[in-house]
């Protein structure tokens, strides 16, 4: 970035402006900026300037300053303003940031809320709100422009040109028919190339890649991504347009779906963040804990069950760290390629089995590299080659374990329909760790006669 | 999506219309499709018309669909057309595409290949391929309009018109002075609103968001989904427009760089996915388990200090898997947080100082709600309070150095300018069996009177 202010510098001058009463100055410098900037500037105010800052901003740019802000940071604008100005910016947000700040408030401060907004607009966001979380319907806006198959280009291109404010925004024309249902669109090239006399329906695409107000946010984003599209048209079950789902929100969805993965791998549980105080994030955190913590007991029984070869070889505890911390890593890799590719790739049969027997032949290479590796290592150490025999055999055993219990684990949970990501790490491994146990016991108990 | 045929019948239909050689059936068909569909069609056809079908697409739509195929397949791509007709694909493809296709190419063939070019284009590409890897600079396009500030609105909207080619891709029109440095930014927005005399200059904001050369791509691409911003200004050192980075680019980087993330945290190494074979896969796999193997081998000689109190008390020996097993968890779970944290907020000392000291009390919260609960596991399992003492009070202090290890080693790595995903989850999770069972047995050998 160039010639430009830091935040703390603009917030600094912005308060002297207010201070020293320079409306123009003032006026001047926010014209420069972006309307992130100047959400930054205003949590950065004094309490006591900032409705007379807000005084400065139009509606349609403090429409879009105030989706720049964290939900507390909206309430509070919002009961800065007085009640005209407030319904004016409501009517001005995009109506999925309002419908998703809506749902965060009691539903009687939602409908006095909507109570101040223009009628159509206030039924466009209590349309959004009918359909579940995380779908295209609750995402899309209505700020864009559909046309008629039957118009010429000429009339399309007036229609374009009265809905100038929302240039910006749009990407596509989406044609629709005489019961709105959607049967094209047209992009900008084609309305400049195209005669002036031309119908729409003569050169408009008839082969629409929308997505239902039901999609998933996460297949719509994939869908965008794939196509390089600006924006998708949301139809309902009829295919009759209801909006688009624009590129910035994509991003978000994809962004945060990314994070979740590694939150739920992680088995953080809900979002935690540097701000989340230490008892909400403890409180978060437990319940997974609790759980291992008690599949880690079953590991504990297991031994105990073992309590007789434990005795006559105590050296062989000075494996068990090694073996189950090996079993649980290599089945935490095995889950992130899953993972991984789950959320890239479509699957079929053939790409299951494939992916199986892949990791399967991963775990032998990986197990024989390791096993051979600890037996040389553990019949120097205790000068005992059975032992060293026992350990190398355990671990590669348990190594082919890790990988395809980190592996299979991940794809039945996809099979059935449950989130793979919910398989966290921490669940492999704590499992891991009961399966690696037995396997080394057993097979130390096998040869007991030789380890003493 | 409505009314589609799916990728299968759509490639069977196009391999029907080849082999009748139906031409015009076959032109109606692709005319409808989207770049993405027709690379999908062409990965998918026999060998044989794969040249015949590539003739069917002009060189525009061609060069759009060789950006949606694999490596692979673009080089076949460009093996299967004739000279003339390469050399003018090569001029349509976005320059940052192509630049990372030749970079996979030997020298020779690359230049080969950019010598059919027209000498613009290629100049521009070997520009690009001048900037390091994952910067702004490699992923810059010349597909953007400059005007100048001395002109009138009404010379910007002829410059406008005379792009109408690209007219889908220009969102801002960024403005020059006469050394070509950026001085400013108009939307479409402002020139249809301005009046036709009006200079530019006078129109146009002057605080441009703009990105060097040289910023990492990560960098910009974050720069972009705060503002919203659909493309952003690439400019060198002396504030000169050198090129522009578009969104689609940017969400690219975004998804790469969080499924990185992940692939650090578990410790995969370099991209695995479906396809890659198991011995490669293995390898690449190794180096760190090798590493892991060996650190893991230290707590079993950590261990075998502490042979002598294992001897006496066996049943020390069932605590072990769930005592290191949550501290690993645990920390995982820290790590999770930091390193999410890391790729979405600004860092300062408060900030970090607040962090850890919020962590070190999430410890002490887990800490002590899951040393009571095993504490009285222990105690009615094996009869001993003082065992349930030792096994409780071992877990509180281990959850508490598994979180501030979690905190802590991501954000050491952070300060040295080290990626903190290379703490993976597996790392720290062998460094905290180190930490647990040193801890565990320490004071276990401390009461060892009292749990005999």
């Amino acid at each position: 970035m160039n010639h430009l202010l830091t935040e703390e510098q603009l917030t600094h001058l912005a308060v002297k402006l207010l201070r020293e009463n320079k409306k123009k100055e003032l006026d001047l410098l926010l014209d420069e900026l972006q309307p992130y900037d100047v959400a930054k500037i205003y949590t950065r105010l004094p309490d006591r300037l900032r409705s007379r800052f807000l005084v400065h901003l139009n509606n349609s740019f403090l429409a879009d300053v105030i989706q720049e802000l964290d939900r507390n940071w909206q309430i509070e604008i919002l009961n800065n303003l007085g009640i005209d100005k407030k319904g004016e910016v409501l009517n001005l947000m995009d109506n999925d940031d309002l419908a998703s700040l809506l749902d965060d408030l009691s539903p009687e401060k939602s409908s006095s809320l909507l109570a101040e907004m223009e009628q159509e607009e206030s039924d466009f966001v209590k349309n959004i709100l009918q359909y579940p979380e995380e779908t295209a319907g609750r995402l899309m806006t209505n700020r864009f422009v559909w046309i008629r198959n039957y118009y010429t280009v000429q009339e399309a291109v007036e229609k374009l040109k009265s809905f100038a404010e929302y240039a910006e925004t749009i990407h596509y024309l989406y044609v629709v028919d005489e019961n709105r249902k959607l049967v094209g669109v047209v992009s900008y090239r084609d309305l400049i190339l195209a005669d002036a006399e031309e119908k729409i329906e003569n050169i408009m695409y008839e082969r629409v890649i929308s997505v239902s107000v039901y999609t998933d946010q996460e297949e719509a984003a994939r869908l965008m991504e794939k196509y390089d599209f600006l924006a998708l048209p949301v139809v309902d079950e009829n295919n009759v347009l209801q909006g688009i789902v624009t590129i910035d929100d994509m991003l978000d969805v994809i962004i945060n779906e990314a994070y979740e993965d590694i939150e739920k791998l992680s088995a953080t549980g809900k979002a935690i963040d540097f701000q989340t105080n230490s008892v909400t994030a403890a409180f978060r955190r437990l319940p997974w804990l609790i759980l291992l913590l008690f599949i880690g007991i079953l590991s504990g029984s297991i031994i105990s069950h073992f309590q007789d070869t434990l005795n006559v070889v105590v050296s062989l505890a000075f494996f068990m760290p090694m073996i189950s911390g090996m079993t649980g890593n290599t089945g935490t890799q095995s889950l992130a390629v899953v993972i991984r590719g789950l959320a890239k790739e479509d699957l079929n049969k053939g790409v299951v089995w494939r992916l199986i027997f892949r990791e399967f032949c991963v775990g032998v290479i990986i197990g024989l590299t390791c096993g051979a590796i600890i037996a040389v290592i553990a019949f120097l150490w205790q000068g005992n080659a059975y032992l060293g025999l026992v350990v190398g055999l355990s671990l590669l055993l348990t190594i082919i374990i890790g990988t395809l219990s980190g592996t299979l684990i991940p794809l039945l949970l996809y099979r059935f329909r449950i989130d793979p990501a919910v398989a966290s790490g921490p669940l492999i491994t704590t499992l891991n760790d009961i399966f690696s146990i037995s396997t080394y016991f057993s097979i130390a108990t096998l040869f007991l006669n030789y380890l003493v």
